[in-house]
């Protein structure tokens, strides 16, 4: 086992053709979830991924294990619960001036009650190497940021480096929360994943920017901020992701790394959005991969953001492309029809 | 107003083709809910309906009530919840030997956190000639069975017939508890709507019959359970439906009602099964229709069944059918195209 | 050139799924109309099928066009008019007790402001053996109906074996038009098709039953219907097809001929019902495929019946059956699966 | 009630995936129509609005009503027609260097054959605000043109507001006839909303430039235009729509008031174009909000231009966004994913 | 690992609504072949299963192995191919008289390439309990052949139970090589799985009956051709399925195994069909399962007859069966809606 | 006869929504190919066309003749196969980074077996004035060259124009065989179709730009190609395409003729991308119609160039544009909705 994932996965369901909810007749139904989305795109690179969570035993629950497996995750540590539910999830797909938008429907999940001890942690970390969550799971509920700590303790213990995707959702917590769980919680992370603007209002780090500025993007100060971050908390490695707005079918989308005393800037990509949900994860993804296949902060940059480039152009949570087109896009591939 | 009822309604998603839920790719979305079901297919006869509840404020809250609206049912009192969920079902349509079945995501929902006050009865009943409420709505909370009472007693008072489907609903509660819960209401009730197996299962009223044993009916021990729950609980009148399941795509369809110390039969239907959730609720607004219009009950139950006949023919919760389409399967309408 | 046919063929709009055309907020969109119908099916089965009509010169009629084409139907005779609309028919498929439905939206079509001149007959008809219309045609207008003449009375002296399904439609014009006009065309006319009910309906012929009674077929007194049709109009053959109606989803079907003093039965076939409408029309086809390629009425009424009863099996207007499949069922096919 | 509007709605059939019409297989079923879609989108802001029009009392006329009242507007008074037809549309949506296009079929609808004393104008505007219709009413029929005088001179009568959306469509009149129609109308108009383009061609005011010049757009010279329409008419307002189209699916989009002697520019907004089709109709609802809600033509311009923005990011006709999304869009909203 | 499967999958592409492959403007995606379904159905009983074959490493390639991973079927043994294809096939569903058919697009496919020594039977076969293909496999080239008497020798070898289910194909050889290939497999074979029809065709055994003839089945003849083929090949246990097709739409279903010297009988159920592709593969699935599981030939034809019949409720090749849902229909389950 | 082509058609497969190919649960089935789209492309122009190939006598290959068919294309002379397979391929559209990209099954098809003497060339360039074939035909295989040999033989004999798309499919064959095949084609060829790239692979004539250069285009440059081209296999014309690829979804669109000692341009078309497939063969079209109906270079390259700018605006291989449509866009039209 190469990489860990713990956190939850919901059914997604999606309005087609740019349809609000309201509007609504039938829904597309995918799965997703920020960490199940990095083991299924690790795996999809090639590494062995396995995904902690705890599911209802009913349809849904076997829908979202069922789809994680469908992409070579392996499932079989999940904790089964009898009688609970499944988290849903409503996307809305936008267009310009009309963000999208996501209806969270995960409070009283299967996973918002699990408690410390419902996962064998020392077993579920045999083997392994690298050990993933990210914000979402301790903001689902205090037993699951309990367990959230557990986790990250035990994953330490093990020897497995840790990564944290800082993953801010305003609509599971208010910032003042999410400073009070998790600034605990970094002494047990090595590679921290954010945005600037998470980071800026989670953590009160960076420029005093507001969301409307983010149209446009700064890469030094974004370098200040990964810097500032990093020795903060220690950390040994601190990824900020860049993208500029323009249109919402239209974004530029880059990253950074800084570590080991040097900072890393990953390519610009000019990306056409199919949705661009889960290409957070993609990164993470792809910079968990870089890391441990070339032991290169580099490539991971360049491999996590390539990915996250190409996840923006398929419908889904879920990373669909391979290795080998994720190092097309790095050695810059044409646009031209391939036949 | 003619008709007001009270109850959940839901988001309803279905996969498309018999598919099972673990297959879906997609979901058909309707909204239903027995009783805004019966205020549906009541509006669609003549009468004017309104339908109370509480929903939340987002757009599947919204969805729900612009999908009533739409039916031409009066929406205006439902209470509004701020960040609360709308409950959703999920329906898989079956094929013999597999029966359909529903999973029940409503737990948490907006109404089952509804409390004795919220609605304000004395307006919604203004003007209004009857109510009609299910024993789906008590089994969602002991809040939402408190208010259950409240609105029969405010129902009664404002002199209005009350009519009850017992619709036992085992996936929300036991049978004791739905019993415990259910005998002091039907002080309230002038007009129980049941199945004989509901009636037994409930109120321990008829044979002791498997479920298996109802894929035929045996209409005469029908008429006996009616009459025995007539004595035992004084209702003005007994209306029991008969479904024969010898497949699932094609029943037979019928019922019967007791009243004045009278047993009037409805034909019995051969139904071909496009969707039968909601079936019942057509019947108790046929039933309605006729006693406020035509007050004859023999006339009641005859536009119950051919109305719920043709219930069974169309997807989702909501019947589709007209006055005039009812009445053309109560005069023996033929199967030919009609062109 | 083997058959040409004369009719209106619209943009059919059918709601998926067994909904009601209130409830659809998708339509499938296919073409068809009786006498189109007819020469598509009859192409289907190896015979050269030239359709002559009206159609607007927007992309409806084209798209009309273009659905003949593809089955291999000539079009180059259709007449084409700027600026008019083209027929439009939506379709609800039933399910027992509700019957299949038809809203006809084709009142002021191009076809309908057809007029005697339009059409070179002469050159339609040239080299043609056979030509076929129904009493929709002369139903749409009064100048259809004089076009109608015109086209028989040419047909006629063409040396081109008439044929005429009589189809009535209560939705286009009452019984009695229908006779009045139709009376005096029924002289140009070799063979008629028709069922029983249109017969005693437009021409008073046969029994006295009523739309309901049809849910079981009595062949004899067909026969004496056909017999009497023949007498009285002097027809070559009479055809007359047999529905027993106990579903909507499950008919039998049958026909028989009346000609050169002989009776011929076609075998009686359990039809599993997709689509019906167009049924009709594949009799027309197979029958006038059978009296053209075997000169026999037997052979030409089992031909009917099976290609017939092979259309109700698909989706849309049109027969999709080669005649190898067609022959496959008059011999007896098994409904094991074909591998 | 706050608004009245009077005008024509249709079953709109639209092919998925930027089919054209000839190679659809399906359409997608909505509803829309200039005035009907002012009613929707008022009423989505909190206004009470009412639709006045004629329709069919078949399956589609029951459509168009419900589904009006499904975003509830009120339709109690719609006129209702046996046995006539509902007006339906085509329409095409298109890519560069494609434009979208739409194919009428509404000629007999039921509207145009309104006639003067059909509709109880007194009693429709009874406690009514504002009253609006479009250039499209009067292009129907002559009887449509008559009752579209009607209803503006009791509109002016019972005191309401009288807005006036220019709405040229060359497919229903030539430039001549509108001009000749509606001159005599606009002296009951006190707020006339219109284009460059229209005001050009159908009152031969403003600049002699072509339609293609219309790719890029000069705010000063569109002022002029619309105060010339002001003069000339003596308008209490007129309001003038801006859009560049450099694409079919990315515009700009921005609006302009003159009224009081000032005037009122809207920001400009980049639009990612889902379906432009009753974005116009956006404006003119956020126009009369802004002004009966907040009595400021420069609210007024604001909100109709962000209404009208945001209508450009759904499929179909009819505005989704609520007071609070248009809210956020004056405040100048961020693209990110709202979670 | 319980059992072992070893054979084709394919992607299968199907019309919806009962369309002809001629007309389809979309098909239905799913992946299916007689020895993964096998895997598949063993699966969601609850068993470890393997699937063998070799695959092309392109995207289809990948879906086949994505779907059987979904349903928790390993397949990490397969053989990928550079370079070549999948195999692709076709289904038509159908409707009396027309029944359901397949156009194979299977030749030249990567496992009909396949050559001894490709697998490593040893390693598959390591800890295995069951080993099970079909006569599909061996019919696929000359080189599949070889290939699977390697596997069959091999299983035997590793002290595997060998399950082998006829499965005839005309579309892939005839019978005459059907039976000169098969017939020296059969030593390596316990249990055959077969129909009545199959067996008389490859082996010559049984009666005299044609293809029209299996309208209706006898079961005790049926029970003759188990043991002369028992006697013949000296097989521990012969399991035959009975199949009446009164109508494509609804069956019944039965089965029958003689083993030990006895002859047991499974309960005879009416299906209604869905899809009844891969009905016979979940009859074998029930069957090793409860042999297996339970060792007992009774349980084992009643879970392949009850499993079986529920297969056919459910589009696609893939049982979704759960171990419930069989028990619930061997002890008589109700078909009313679960709720 | 204006214009007959020669070469394969596929049933194209294409995921809808951007999904990959492993994603898709359905289908899109649309029919194209190089050849046929041009004839499709030219006979919606007005061009009377016959297409030209080798099809399996089975539903997949009547599904490729009726879409010819439909769009008006003459199918007669079309060589059918008994028990051969269809050629399929898989269209997966993209979105930056992520290039569109084809997967083909076409190998072992119907058109791959063809061989010199299967089609009467004679009698099918009767009366014809224009061949058109391309790269991908001699490609398919080696007895398919020698048939295009064959061809090229036969219409320079019959006194044909015979235009010629080098087309160059690295996933059928690689540059080397590529040029060793169609270099002795070349002596036939009167106007050769290419794009700058395809000139560089296949004949080393031009710059040695990478494909990453190509998302700008100098069209300087390639005029000196196209010179090069001419003079080395003395073509009356050559053109060559331009495409600037700064997206996926929005590309830059113009083309180039050199003859008759001269050099035309086209315009540049920014086109908003549905579908590029097809595009070239659209512009392949507009040239032939340009030059066999006008007569003039220039109006050739313009025609094609638009009609090509239209091709990318909607779904499938084929031209949906008609000449009125084309030379609107010539004309400059805007994108205003015609309404």
């Amino acid at each position: 086992m190469d990489v860990v994932t713990f956190g939850e996965a919901m059914v997604r369901l999606t309005p087609p053709g740019f349809q609000r909810l309201e509007q609504a007749r039938s829904f597309d139904v995918t799965v997703g979830g920020a960490e199940l989305n990095v083991a299924v795109a690790a795996r999809r690179l090639g590494l062995d991924t396995k995904w902690l969570s705890r599911l209802p035993d009913n349809p849904l629950g076997r829908m979202i294990a069922n789809r994680a497996r469908e992409q070579g995750v392996d499932v079989s540590a999940v904790a089964w619960a009898k009688g609970e539910r499944a988290g849903v999830y409503f996307a809305e797909l936008g267009a310009a001036p009309r963000a999208s938008t996501v209806l969270y429907d995960r409070a009283y999940s299967a996973i918002s009650h699990i408690t410390p001890g419902t996962i064998d942690w020392k077993a579920a970390f045999d083997g392994a190497r690298w050990f993933h969550t990210s914000g979402i799971t301790p903001a689902l509920s205090d037993s699951a940021a309990k367990t959230t700590v557990e986790a990250l303790v035990a994953a330490k213990k093990a020897g497995l480096t840790v990564s944290y995707d800082l993953n801010f959702r305003s609509k599971l917590w208010d910032a003042a929360r999410a400073r009070a769980v998790q600034e605990p919680l970094m002494e047990h992370v090595d590679v921290l994943i954010t945005t600037e603007e998470d980071a800026r209002v989670v953590f009160g780090v960076g420029s005093g920017r507001s969301a409307a500025d983010y149209s446009t993007v700064d890469a030094e100060s974004y370098a200040d901020v990964a810097r500032e971050l990093q020795k903060r908390f220690d950390f040994a490695a601190v990824a900020i992701t860049l993208r500029e707005n323009p249109r919402v079918w239209q974004n530029t989308w880059s990253a950074l790394v800084v570590a080991d005393g040097e900072l890393h800037h990953a390519p610009r990509y000019d990306v056409e959005v199919v949705d661009r949900i889960g290409a957070g994860d993609a990164f993470s993804a792809g910079l968990i991969f870089g890391r441990l296949e070339c032991r290169d902060w580099k490539k991971a940059v360049e491999y996590g953001t390539a990915l996250s480039a190409l996840k923006h152009t398929v419908p889904g949570d879920f990373s669909q492309a391979t290795l080998g087109e994720v190092e097309q896009v790095i050695n810059g591939s044409s646009l031209r029809v391939s036949r």
